[in-house]
């Protein structure tokens, strides 16, 4: 009897943990990604602030699933979904299914203002953390070299816009980078008078959090020297400023490195679908994650909003959606129905800087050191593949003794201060 | 009074060590390179064969000089150096110098064939190592989504002109991944069915060391896989093909991905200055290593030949003549005359795969196992940055135990089989 054959679209947290869960179960198994590597996203920002290298937090999907006999890797792009013939079509051709799990995650999303995005770049790949990293290393190269005092303020200016985790840990490690990392290293500036703006529209930074862990997180902030804007929304971003209102007075913050962190989407893909999707392109899914009227075609992770019960847009959400679809397939396979998912809720974690952090556990809070060595381990932990966690690990401790950062690099050929 | 000012252009080995030796000397020292990063070249090849991450072989220069006070390090590009007025543009500005340090080294040379270069890359910078990473890597990717049969091949195909170390280098760790990291990874295609192919055109690999050695080197690679095309030179390349010459035969090689490993070229600058240079744009320097007539301007590394006695372009030779000049100048300053530089050759070694290498010392020659543990400690003695070596340390211990390599990344998007 030939074997249904499962495909997984996108190998993020979601996909991964689902094929992970298959692999020894009686299916042919398909995994398809448009990158070869899977990517620890939370520390994604560590790459874009010269912490870690690229390779520290990505593991390549073959290698991942390399003892799965009953798994192939694809390297493509899903560009359609034929949900009554049931079939993909990767990169023109067209690939048949029994079940489908679609785990294409999300996009940065400029709410409608994607002339933005050269000017204030996202956080969503290994490219752009290379490009954040670059331009916040280059802005202090050309601060050192610019004569004219406006100017050079505008280099040592950096706005990040959106308080949420990733904005809160970026602000606190570029902080951390001009107080400690870059503070010797000139003899024209001091790194130590860059402004880091931190722009948030809600009323307080980290508003997925429970409610008083913003406040401490700012707190946090401001002792490392980044002013942070709440309740104050962009208006108007460009090369050389960034512009803010808040209770309707305007302020233009003049800036030559602005870094998005406001907003996502959820990949084209979940619209191309033709079924039901939210505002921000989620697919609406049962309770047992699968489509409504398609009980074979599973959607997970940041692509889905569970109707009714919508959730965060976090790895611990996907990865149990993933093990869950993966269990109902199996469940499914011996003829069982499918179970509905509930979310168990682990915490939420921040880090602010060096030796810093906030989290939100089922019954406390935290913030400060221990609450940083809690994020230190969660984040190791979860981290693929044995050898990145070593390595992570040794980076971190060098770090942590040294204020040192291993990846200072500015690839690519000195362009000159236009070279923006 | 005021303290002369020494200019150093370049950071690589030659620069690097001139100014580290000025650095507690009574000048005005200014570091000048159009990277922020001083690169261990020799490792790159390891870098482009994901066995390391660029931040494993690369300092920040102002990180390296942060403690010399008297130093100044500029990112910027040296445009041209007036010798009469004593003074460098940068980036549009004027500097002025008492002693001038140049040190900008070499670039590859397709030998008047530039036409090759987007076919056959070659190895030079961190942006190169990354570009043939990617090739290499999506060789095999398309290899496995590849119907027809030839193109596959093509795929499996990789052919490496010149013979050098880094050529030697470069085939025996792709040997390597094909044969051993790789090997699991795929269902559709053997990665151990891949041809690596080195091609030389003189008679033996390895010319510029000792006879003998090359052949061993042939042996070893020979055990890896890797096909030696002694004797043979190349006469075209294309996106789909290597052609090559034997003894008047012509054959074509069907290869998608080539690397040219084949010749270096002395920076522009070298020729700019309007003084005797050789064949290769190197500019001939007196035995004191400055510039016939200009006793303030002192020629190192790659950039420079000794008149009547050239070296070869390797670090040994770049680093002995930075200290040199930087004792000259130091002579100079308290009235004594410039002397002659004499290089203590110590030796030649490459790598080739894993656990084996060839070496060649003052009175004897090594090979396999035991050269391999000298270039081991060769390499991390002479890496800069303690953190470094403790991070290459255990990334080949890693790989050495598992075959693994650390950085697998195919980085941006999958773009199609036509995104070569």
């Amino acid at each position: 009897m030939k074997r249904p054959r499962v495909v997984v679209v996108g190998a993020g947290f979601a996909g991964l943990q689902a094929a992970k869960r298959l692999g020894n179960r009686p299916v042919d198994l398909i995994v398809i990604d448009k990158r070869n590597h899977h990517l620890f996203q939370p520390l994604l920002y560590q790459v874009a602030t010269a912490a870690l290298n690229p390779a520290d937090i990505a593991s390549p999907i073959r290698r991942v699933l390399r003892r799965q006999a009953n798994t192939e890797v694809i390297l493509g792009e899903v560009e359609e979904v034929d949900l009554k013939g049931r079939a993909v079509k990767v990169d023109g051709e067209k690939l048949s299914y029994d079940y489908l799990i679609l785990a294409a995650g999300a996009t940065s999303s400029y709410f409608g203002n994607e002339r933005w995005e050269p000017d204030a770049p996202s956080l969503k790949t290994l490219s752009d953390a290379l490009e954040v990293r670059h331009r916040i290393l280059i802005a202090f190269e050309n601060a050192e070299s610019e004569d004219d005092e406006q100017a050079r303020q505008a280099w040592l200016t950096f706005v990040i816009i959106g308080g949420g985790p990733t904005g809160v840990e970026l602000a606190g490690a570029i902080g951390e980078i001009s107080r400690h990392t870059l503070a010797a290293d000139f003899r024209w500036i001091d790194p130590r008078d860059a402004r880091v703006i931190l722009v948030e529209a809600k009323e307080s930074l980290l508003p997925t959090f429970g409610s008083g862990l913003g406040l401490k997180a700012q707190r946090r902030l401001e002792k490392l020297g980044v002013e942070v804007l709440t309740n104050t929304s962009v208006v108007e971003i460009a090369a050389t400023f960034v512009r803010v209102v808040s209770d309707g007075v305007e302020t233009q913050i003049e800036t030559k490195t602005s870094i998005w962190a406001a907003g996502i989407q959820a990949s084209p893909l979940g619209k191309a679908l033709g079924v039901e999707v939210d505002r921000s392109g989620r697919v609406k899914v049962s309770q047992d994650l699968s489509i409504p009227g398609h009980p074979e075609v599973f959607v997970i992770g940041d692509l889905a909003v569970v109707i009714d019960e919508p959730l965060p847009a976090v790895a611990p959400v996907a990865m149990q959606q993933g093990r869950h679809v993966a269990g109902n397939i199996a469940r499914n396979l011996t003829g069982l129905p499918s179970t509905p998912f509930a979310y168990r809720e682990k915490g939420m974690l921040a880090a602010i800087g060096r030796a810093s952090a906030v989290a939100e556990l089922k019954h406390m809070t935290m913030s400060g050191w221990t609450a940083w060595i809690l994020w230190l381990f969660v984040h190791i932990f979860y981290l693929i593949g044995f050898r990145n966690r070593v390595i992570v690990m040794l980076q971190w401790a060098w770090a942590y003794v040294t204020h040192e950062r291993g990846a200072r690099l500015i690839t690519g050929e000195h362009r000159g201060r236009s070279g923006r």
